[in-house]
């Protein structure tokens, strides 16, 4: 297969990324109004579209967008990127904001879908995360939506990597562990795999939803202090799968725990 | 003079609004990051002007921002468009992004710029206020910060005005009132006026500066029980300047009090 760079689909029609554009008063650059969603190509094909559809719909539900393209519209449209990217292995990022609009309390009708391809990025190595002071606010509308509104992320991001860190472990505003910026978190502790619940403020990460909907791991109030007691970190993204955290600050955990490894086969083999 | 549609100033160009456009890789757009200043232009011209633009070079180094338009060329375009809209009151917005990137953690080099011009709104009529148990995060590194990701504003002013009020106050994690979606916070407390400090998560509300600057408002650590002994209260942001509150839920206020007509006094000469 041949490999060509970054294409957008926009309005049914495949472009270059660099070549797409939008209205300069859309409402997701101006108010940061929309939701997304990144997923991984792999054998050509998307992985667990349809939790990632289901829970675009959601956010796009909480956020009151209508009149977006159809699950089967997109679909059509990640099967014609992905051919046209002409690479088994990619990552999709499906966008949608409200549209241009007059003012923030006035929206137009034409919502903007775009859905982007490009090379998948190599998996990371192990990670070493670094416990933030930032608090990911869980009495916040947007807690569980995956929002455009995004730039506290980046920001993290930008700081943690200043410090020789991968990520950051957010707590919620009440202490309790909720997630990584980019990730899901799972402590393997007594023999189990737990995880933050959703009243952390945490996104309901899809990789997250296939563990627990498997029994594989159990959600359970969790606290810096947890860390401690624990014999194996991970964390778990879409694109990423599981990827194992080597040290949380100065404390460090093995890298080929068996529970990581069970997990890892799970995720490898879920659709 | 002769009124024209929205407008915006692009690149150095300006452009009927409709017709801008920007690249659909814009980090605005995908990620909500950027920052932006809301002015209001009386009498021909942009208010408090270098107050704005100081806050937004200092949300542009928080943002790690670099390249942008200087003061003097931001000053041009903003006269520029005011000459081209042909009113005397209007309404601007400068907004700010870091451009097309690769990918979250790889921003370009060639920021994005938007100047934009539309009527000014009417000047509301007093504010019912109902006080969310949505919450302001102060433990949030955009605390502080005009960010593009807005969108949990425009999620709790749609929640807010299908309740039938006309804003939400808010309160930081701590339960301490913090600010309005829109507007600071003032309240009228055995004849002092008090609003909220900055550790609350709340912006540094141009027209508030003006009101702490000329010692007519005081810093307080205030909660929702103080309403209760409130005598007046008022809200200011930089388009309408100081609107009173009529009501907080059931809590009622006089609207012509002699606090919120000397702000009004001091904010509606202040340049």
């Amino acid at each position: 297969m041949t490999t060509t760079g970054p294409l957008v689909w926009i309005d049914g029609e495949v472009l270059d990324a660099g070549h797409a554009r939008v209205s300069a008063n859309d409402h997701g650059l101006l108010l940061g109004d929309g939701c997304f969603e990144t997923l991984a190509v792999t054998d050509g094909r998307p992985r667990l579209l349809e939790r990632h559809l289901r829970r675009l719909r959601r956010a796009l539900s909480l956020l009151e967008i209508s009149g977006v393209p159809s699950d089967e519209q997109l679909r059509a449209a990640i099967d014609e990127l992905v051919a046209a990217h002409g690479t088994d292995a990619a990552r999709v990022r499906v966008t949608v904001t409200p549209g241009p609009g007059a003012s923030p309390r006035h929206r137009g009708d034409e919502p903007l879908c775009i859905v982007s391809i490009t090379a998948l990025p190599p998996r990371p190595g192990p990670a070493r995360l670094t416990l933030t002071d930032w608090v990911r606010n869980e009495r916040s509308p947007l807690a569980g939506i995956k929002s455009t509104s995004w730039s506290e992320n980046a920001m993290i991001l930008r700081e943690v990597a200043a410090a020789g860190f991968d990520n950051a472990l957010l707590c919620d505003s009440a202490g309790r562990l909720s997630e990584c910026t980019t990730a899901s978190i799972f402590l393997v502790i007594d023999g189990v795999i737990l995880t933050p619940s959703l009243a952390t403020g945490c996104l309901p990460g899809i990789i997250r939803e296939v563990l627990l909907d498997a029994d594989v791991a159990t959600e359970a109030d969790l606290h810096p202090t947890d860390l401690d007691g624990a014999d194996e970190v991970f964390m778990t993204s879409a694109v990423h799968g599981v990827v194992p955290v080597m040290a949380v600050e100065h404390r460090v955990f093995p890298l080929d725990g068996e529970h990581t490894r069970r997990a890892m086969a799970l995720v490898d083999s879920a659709r």
